[in-house]
């Protein structure tokens, strides 16, 4: 049993953090992190997701040059991340697409998000720092990995540990947005 | 520090639950529970979310009725949960958004997944039970709560104590979807 506060405490500590340390991530620890993903709630249990882990160097170096915009100066710092989990989104099961269409929306995108929440989390729980890319190159990373088209890079989890001395600082304080039974 | 393993089996223990006890969530859960999604990360920072908690019986009834579909007979268990909070997609921030243009991808709808799943998980550690809805009727719902045009009711979380021995046991399995380095 893990309680409530230790809960939002761990919650509270995640922050997206853009240095880490050259150490390796232990495979059992990788292990847990997906198999949160992969336990995660999704439409219609629809499961509309495939995680690649990238962990072999090279790869994960094209995986990174991917993610990253020279010209807006983003995410040069997830090369230095030594696992970057890359999630795929996947077409989603047959009444899942049926809500989809009658509700008009892409549930399948939700679902991809809450199943980053639990690997993010986990990860969290693991000691490691983690954050998540969304400004990816889904064409040239399905091409580095081999993912079928029928797939959609959608982000990239970087996962390592980190120097809690230099994690960053800054976070911009969140919004007020809970209300009690009118917006 | 909550460890690796505990937050695995929290994460595993999750399951839709469709009964609850008509026991009341005390408030104070009810912070924790809003003010991890409050924390959670999304694209930018934009924060694209309001979370108004219906925990006012008459209100719970009315917001019930709009996630229920009599044809489909779906959704009936809703107004057993004694506390909904219904998650307002909002406009997120100038980045956000000039990055949904570039990438041609809604960055929000992933947000929303993000914070929901923040919610479900600390109210799991809260000890209760709840179910993600994502049918929703989001103009009845903006009517009955007064939410502006400019939001999106995308989903309803349930939550409310459950009775352990009559939990649903039943849940398919999650598929085989991690890979190592390659697709």
């Amino acid at each position: 049993m893990i309680d409530a506060e230790s809960m939002l405490s761990l919650m509270k500590g995640r922050q997206s953090d853009r240095r880490y340390l050259s150490k390796p991530v232990e495979r059992d620890k990788i292990e847990r992190i997906t198999e949160a993903g992969r336990m995660s709630p999704s439409a219609c249990n629809g499961q509309p997701w495939h995680f690649v882990v990238v962990d072999d160097p090279a790869l994960r170096d094209q995986v990174a040059a991917a993610t990253e915009s020279v010209i807006l100066r983003m995410n040069a710092f997830v090369r230095e991340a030594p696992v970057l989990i890359v999630v795929v989104r996947e077409k989603s099961n047959f009444t899942s697409r049926a809500g989809d269409l009658i509700k008009q929306k892409d549930y399948s995108l939700i679902d991809i998000g809450i199943a980053t929440a639990s690997m993010v989390y986990q990860a969290t729980a693991e000691g490691l720092g983690t954050c998540i890319i969304g400004w990816v190159d889904d064409r040239r990373i399905r091409k580095v990995l081999g993912i079928p088209a029928s797939g959609k890079v959608e982000l990239v989890i970087c996962a390592g540990y980190t120097d809690n001395r230099l994690r960053e600082k800054l976070r911009k304080p969140p919004g007020e947005v809970i209300s009690y039974n009118r917006y």
